[in-house]
């Protein structure tokens, strides 16, 4: 759920959308919200998780930058990236959508649910309602997704302890590359090279880390968790917090996209991997024995968790600097 | 939720928001998708109930015609009316808000979320997430609403028999009538009579029917239910298709509301009566016997499940005529 993740604010607000959320947490007594799900008791067994994602034409994404499939797969993704990071498996989900006349005259929707249940089909996902309604102008899409864990089990974004190693799954500033040509206006087309249209698929067809998320959550290795959304430096201070610790992270450890090699410098690439939101990795802290006795593969050390509160400490080279949170804000 | 709810179109489509409903049921095998709420099993003892309604400025409300507050209010009445027609009691709810910066400027967000919880604290409904996001132009609104029923004991549209007899709660037409005074761009103001007033309350702040609906419900008296949203005509026609039943409705024990006499004819009231939505008053079958036993107030009997399949006849002053499903497109 981005209510509780960062939503880089871009305007002059009275308030960011961060502190307008935690205003309400205090006011309202909402000790539910401040994770990627809500984490409700479901029986003897399992807990429920609950998470909802809206995704609004021209803030969240352009129509004209992807196809109605990839926009399908990418609104449930968001979602089910969500219950991966708190160690759950996805059971159901509900689709609200506004559509505008232009694209309800077309065979929009029909594509948007075939790739919505492709991936879907692939993690047992059933659709069990949503809504439909006419909007005015932009199309507007909630993804609601539920899933379980097993119970007292979910991980939480304050489960870090100074001491714990910092891991990322597969590759970081893919899909913050693939937005990048897209500002630029580049295509996933014939011309476009191998490099330029992997990260462009990054950027649309995001894999939400559903299975290794089960492989962890079942061997219990995962003390905190988040997902990728907002960007690394984002995410990992959303941990920080909620733990009330801090983290160090060496850069040369960072497993960046290997993709933006051909087209961005080191100084660029290194930014993409720092600040680049929608790769939905996930991020979590575990102990380094655990997870080395474990052999889980496709998973990087990044950096480890400190005692240092609300601060993120960027070895680069040999020297330290404090990593401020940014996030790009995503179409 | 409306996806399974008569949204009449208003636009020249290829298909009705019905029918694309209907083929995605069929294409994808939706058995979940169908009723006012979704229903999973729970626990041994209880089912999940959850549903979904997006509301978007301009389509299902005007700004300059409500207040934040009562915006609050029926965003989460209407989730709570779904519930309340399964027989449900609502737990727990989230929102998921896309909100233009004309909006995010003022303290808009504050009011709407007073107005919300203001409601959500008279039924015990715990705000447990959801997502914020900007829009560009327009304020949209994705309501979700979790409830529990008794396993196996959710009124689902599908239970009406031929011999059931027809109930509805309170009273019908005053949400369409004050809609009809907006459209006149009459003000709930000082020189509004108290009839225009109770007529545009009506409209803005509705009480979906979860005291009655948990009365009916835990004394099994509820064959089959729904939610008047759409209109008396359109929504009994969803009970008659889901129950392969049709009905016979006597105009005469209609209760239309009484603010209406004062501004309209006996023709305009009846139409409102019938095919004005919004009222979140609970249309529900029942034995008679068992309804008169149990000497439950405040409903009426309007008429009786036929075997008439699909067809609802209405029968005034002596004459009958068929009744076609009609919904004013409500705001």
């Amino acid at each position: 759920m981005y209510v509780f993740n960062a939503l880089v604010s871009t305007a002059v607000h009275m308030v960011s959308e961060f502190q307008f959320v935690a205003n309400l947490q205090q006011k309202y007594l909402l000790d539910k919200v401040g994770d990627d799900c809500a984490v409700l008791p479901k029986d003897n067994k399992n807990d429920l998780l609950l998470t909802a994602d809206m995704l609004v034409e021209d803030i969240d994404f352009r129509i004209e930058w992807t196809t109605p499939e990839f926009l399908g797969h990418k609104a449930l993704a968001v979602s089910l990236s969500d219950i991966a990071a708190m160690g759950g498996v996805p059971k159901w989900a509900m689709l609200s959508i506004g559509i505008p006349e232009r694209l309800w005259k077309t065979d929009f929707l029909d594509r948007f649910y075939a790739g919505w249940h492709k991936l879907a089909d692939k993690h047992d996902v059933e659709l069990i309602g949503g809504d439909l309604s006419r909007t005015p102008d932009k199309l507007v899409i909630d993804s609601i997704a539920g899933g379980e864990t097993a119970k007292g089990h979910s991980v939480l974004r304050s489960g870090a302890k100074p001491g714990d190693i910092i891991y990322v799954t597969g590759h970081l500033g893919g899909a913050a590359g693939g937005f990048k040509f897209r500002e630029m206006e580049q295509r996933c087309n014939d011309k476009a090279s191998k490099n330029t249209s992997d990260l462009i698929l990054q950027q649309l067809n995001p894999q939400p880390q559903i299975f290794m998320a089960k492989q962890l959550s079942e061997l219990g290795l995962m003390n905190a968790a988040i997902d990728i959304s907002d960007g690394l430096s984002s995410d990992l201070m959303q941990v920080c917090k909620a733990s009330k610790v801090g983290a160090r992270i060496d850069a040369n450890l960072l497993p960046i996209d290997e993709s933006l090699t051909e087209n961005f410098s080191a100084d660029v690439r290194m930014d993409l991997a720092l600040n680049g939101g929608e790769d939905l990795e996930l991020l979590f802290t575990a102990n380094e024995k655990k997870i080395s006795d474990a052999k889980i593969t496709g998973i990087t050390r990044i950096g480890e968790i400190t005692s240092n509160n609300g601060k993120i400490e960027l070895t680069r080279n040999g020297e330290t600097e404090i990593l401020l949170p940014k996030g790009y804000r995503h179409f």
